[in-house]
């Protein structure tokens, strides 16, 4: 059982991740799809006259802005065009994917965060409107079922709230969690660089090898929206995954070079 | 096993419908909600710049013109935004929902249409690089196993074409289609009038009941849109759905009222 996560970073190449995907799938690979899509709703939101606004949290998180105007434009990016089309990419590949939200039968369910504490131009400041969260719990019932019966899951954020309301959740820790329940063998979180870099964004100073045992170093290199993904790796390593692999999302066969070590492997 | 279809057009009162279709769910009713979206696909292409086009073809139906970026912002509502919407309303009703397109695990499988001819400005003229077709096979294996452990299958064009295409599919035809291979007691087609009308839209000249054995000639009485939904039910009807019932979907109740035989019954 491997988890893939593909960004939605410009620069990815999703149909060269869909090849992949559905050739290890064909050969019998036990795996669940997870994947973003922040590039695109940046584009859509600002010609829909919402333009995209991000955060950080006082802890020094970055996040996207989640009103509900932003949650309904999310869903049409993630759920809608880039949920369907890697469905249909899959399905051309002869991989028999469907494609899920957290929302979907309670796949990913977590706590909306009632107050984001964020800093604004150097000052404090609680969000209380906005719908964001954290996945704490993973619906591997509905995933177990549908792989056993020869469907390849392709999972999507938002998730849903203990109570209900969709929630903004970050992809690369959704799939970390997806990965943890269901006790995956690797994690590959593929985005649009080489893998964990020491200086970002130089690519020839990418970090081969880190030891699980000093994993939490790997933060202090990590930066902006690497510091997600690292934060994911140290939970889902943490919990029983085997390894966690960074790949590269931009070249062909993105998904078996990162099997075979390329990128920051943790593990 | 009931069958129930919410149509996209303004005035329908989705909040209502979810209501409905939740209590009706969690009193043990087996059953599959199918939707559309075309009022908001409509606002939406207008906001993104590439307004929607209708088209009519030689045998007098009126279909969206379906270029390959009309099919993507028809996934972005349909998919995303109005199932995503849906789910969450039946999600907060208690009913454990799950949306699908047919693209997921081939759920709505068709033939894209190679050309389609259609009238314009009087004059004939070939469409090729339309995506539209009809749903010929539903998976139904995938929406018993999902009913079979407790979800609640939400369904939503497009569809599949046989070459793994996304093709737009007329909703009430799909949901007549899923009747039919489900072997449905009952069809509901809900929209934002209380029926068929023998003088559109004079709701005073709504038609309460058609005789099966004569239900083409309703098809003299239909216009439009509503063409497309006697079609659908002629066929539903013909391969063994029990009865079709056009109901009013901006009401309260509005399963139960058209069940209760509110609305036009054939059957």
């Amino acid at each position: 059982m491997i988890v893939i996560k593909v960004g939605g970073s410009e620069g990815i190449d999703l149909a060269a991740v869909c090849r992949d995907v559905a050739a290890l799938w064909k050969e019998g690979q036990r795996l669940v799809l997870v994947h973003g899509g922040s590039h695109r709703t940046n584009e859509v939101a600002t010609l829909l006259g919402h333009p995209p606004q991000f955060v950080t949290s006082v802890s020094g998180f970055t996040s996207r802005r989640t009103d509900r105007e932003t949650l309904r434009i999310f869903e049409m990016v993630y759920c809608g065009e880039v949920n369907k089309g890697i469905v249909e990419m899959l399905q051309a590949e002869g991989a028999n994917a469907i494609g899920l939200s957290g929302l979907d039968g309670r796949l990913l369910e977590g706590t909306r965060k009632e107050a984001i504490k964020i800093i604004e131009n150097g000052r404090r400041r609680v969000l209380r409107d906005d719908y964001t969260g954290t996945v704490e719990r993973v619906n591997i019932g509905l995933l177990n079922l549908l792989l056993d019966h020869g469907y390849l899951p392709v999972v999507t954020p938002p998730a849903i709230s203990t109570n209900h309301e969709a929630i903004n959740v970050d992809g690369d820790r959704a799939a970390a969690m997806i990965a943890t329940a269901m006790g995956a063998e690797a994690l590959i979180i593929l985005s649009n660089v080489p893998g964990l870099l020491r200086q970002f964004p130089d690519e020839s100073t990418l970090i081969r090898h880190i030891d699980p045992q000093r994993v939490e170093e790997a933060m202090a290199h990590a930066e902006g929206r690497m510091k997600m993904k690292v934060l994911g790796a140290i939970e889902a390593l943490q919990q029983g995954v085997g390894k966690v692999i960074f790949g590269d999302g931009r070249i062909e066969h993105p998904v078996r070079a990162a099997l075979a070590g390329q990128g920051t492997v943790i593990g």
